[in-house]
């Protein structure tokens, strides 16, 4: 890949009724991919459509972010749902996203799962598996954006689907390529220097892990958050510097093309 | 049309979760089409996906059956949505249905609404344009099974979907088209005589109104139910009964494929 | 009454799971009594638990705010349910929060109800009379606050509650008695000179209807909100204001101690 | 205690909305107390009011079956909700039926936890303490009905609580007290004369587990269902060999009452 190329996305549409939630139009302006509540654990169907229309709006690709049934828990624990079942959630999801995006006359891209259905996924291969072949069975052209070193990337690629992994700038990894839990001190990182000094080391090709192991990966993706000032600062700092090394900001699509390409021609 | 057909649908997929509702397995054995909930009123993605297996292995064409979002009320209250959160919810009820079909390796047919939805987009016009506006921008090849005299059918002609009338067998009828309140006495036909009466009635073309009005009707669709043993075994009954008057049944898709060609012939 | 008391009241503890609402913080530090969602259209048992415990920190008195349940529509549809339904579901809230005060060490003052309830019961009587007989069955000593002039406050003192009559000081009245809807102009009062001098008749003993008939009235409480910046200030210059002249703040149970004794004292 | 006395549950009032569930009106004849859902995992407002009320109507003694807040999996999934949020709900819900209960002019003899939380409280002391202290906190004369040899029933003691320990006739037991898991063979007895043999032998003081280990037990309780024909025979069954044995049917409110003159006069 002569030019350098990354993706960043963040979830957003996660109000719901009468609840605001997110800083969604400042965070229009900073990503290039939208990862939206599909209704199950945020947004229902009006805040689902304003969600893909300002997207729209804005030239910002547009996916699914399914989750678990849980309102109340907003998707963030586990239900321990069977792999059937998380399946049939996920097509659930898929689908009625997928029309309301027809009804403002755009398409999805990409299916990213949300909180504790995506941390299960990560690890869980069977839940993986379920994912995975809810996405094939209902549009295999869809672009599944996983963890980078998750069971979910694997199992994308299994079912035959186009996979974007992604990393987190902002939180220190484990040796194994999971994520250090948030319960663990140094799990996030607060700094902005060493949130984007962490960033230059994934972009080029390495996860430098907690205990100092080096992980290969090739990043396609980077997830950012806008639920409070500082995150969407750190969002804007990320993309800012981003740009400054050169990197140009595309969608999804435009990377998994890219890497289709890549693919094909060292295959010649 | 030379040959006498006939459409049977009722509803199915009504369980959620633990519980159970409808004998959908006898109704599979009667029906043509099954209108299947979509998880707002009634149905969640599991008994959804079962619903459409079933009816599959039955040779039964399924379509969907959106509601109001009110698991509490069995989509029976009317919530005084606006038409463009009426639109909403049921673009994301049908999506939701079509990505289940797709992992059942099958296709919905057409679009019914339920309960209190169904009633108001009979006599509601922006609510019934908004019913059959999400179901042309979701797949306009979706059939919209509609009650004959009502704003919902006229909607579905505006547009450009194809309509397929239904018609109560055991329901009264006022002069105006609209049915007898279940509130008045005489609402409902409990004697079975009388139903496969008021049903030769209306396939011979005219709705005898309790008024005594006769109004035109052409019904593609008799609406029948399997909450209870007697109405199972009415459902039974009017089957029966069709067969021996010559009616073939058929799928909604052949109806309209029919009342197609009966259009365009007459225009030539 | 030689001295002149008032209340003011806020509605909180709307926040539910993952979603925030409203500035309960600054709002206790405004009023003397605060409507606790109950977690049918907002709250949940945790929300509620912690509203409790931050009114009881300020020295708030507390009570029920029960609603419709419908957290899609924040209570704010009405769900035509009958009575009946509307008796069980506030008995059901207000037995729901009595427990967790009794958790936090605290007692309820008082009910009164939220959104589209509160709206139907102004005018309609048997609803009225519903909730009415819900306080009366659970607790006979629960204050109700209801709107002025409103079916609600009858069927208070029918079912021989106490009730304390409350007034808004940013909205116009018609000449019933009722509020000017929303959806005209002038219903809603932004100038907060023109809203304080609404609020000064309304406390000399006189509503003054937008057709220009006097109303006599005796509030008991004002209602304020804090929903957004421009409310919150507007609460706290109500207050100010009310301060200036003399009022001194009380909670309901104070007010209804003072009513009955006048009621009394005028009976001797 | 010259006498043999023994009481009987079962769950109910199960059903929600549009759905039914269980065959209360027949177990109400066989049952001496009733669980009753608060509207959590089951029931709703109208329910739980219709299920006192006939319970009354048979002088079935009533308490609060408070479950984890999950209509779609009917509160047998396991949430890993904090103890906290545990307390909260539990408090919740007995509030609730409490204040329906006023409504019917009856009231709660004792809680007794649903499904995964019940299930939960069996071996975790936090979760187990967390309901205890709801129910000290709401009503501490509200009796606990907890599992044998569980940490629900050592932790209502801890808060002072009268606790009736229950038996399930028809399940083998672990050799640690526990329940073997329904996913292992001869988990649930399904011939009545060995379900009869084992309840016989409980009833003596000794649970004869799975491994051949026999437990010393206080059986104040049997635990009955009805949600199948079996069950409800079983059930009746169950009954009617107690009742040839000798033993008089009682209410908690009864066995308690034993329970503590025992204990006062074992220690005079």
């Amino acid at each position: 890949m002569a030019e350098a190329i990354i993706n960043l996305n963040a979830d957003m549409g996660e109000s719901f009724g009468a609840w605001s939630m997110g800083a969604d139009e400042q965070l229009l302006d900073v990503v290039c991919t939208a990862n939206v509540a599909c209704g199950m654990h945020a947004g229902d169907p009006m805040v689902m459509r304003r969600t893909l229309a300002a997207a729209r709006a804005r030239g910002v690709e547009v996916g699914a972010h399914p989750g678990y049934p849980d309102l109340a828990g907003f998707g963030r624990r586990d239900l321990g749902m069977h792999p059937k079942e998380i399946e049939a959630c996920v097509a659930y999801q898929i689908g009625a996203l997928t029309a309301l995006a027809a009804c403002e006359g755009c398409t999805l891209a990409h299916v990213k799962p949300h909180g504790a259905m995506y941390n299960r996924a990560w690890t869980d291969a069977p839940a993986a598996r379920a994912i995975a072949a809810a996405i094939a069975s209902v549009d295999s052209r869809l672009i599944l954006l996983a963890p980078a070193f998750s069971e979910l990337s694997k199992a994308g690629h299994e079912f035959g689907l186009s996979v974007v992994d992604e990393v987190f700038a902002d939180r220190a990894y484990r040796d194994d390529g999971r994520l250090v839990s948030r319960s663990e001190p140094d799990a996030v990182l607060h700094d902005t220097a060493r949130v984007l000094e962490h960033l230059d080391s994934m972009l080029s090709g390495e996860v430098v892990a907690r205990g100092g192991t080096r992980l290969a990966v090739t990043a396609g993706s980077v997830c950012l958050h806008g639920d409070n000032e500082a995150a969407l600062t750190l969002a804007q700092e990320v993309r800012r510097r981003l740009e400054l090394r050169g990197y140009r900001m595309v969608s999804l699509r435009e990377f998994a093309a890219h890497s289709r390409e890549d693919h094909d021609s060292a295959q010649h």
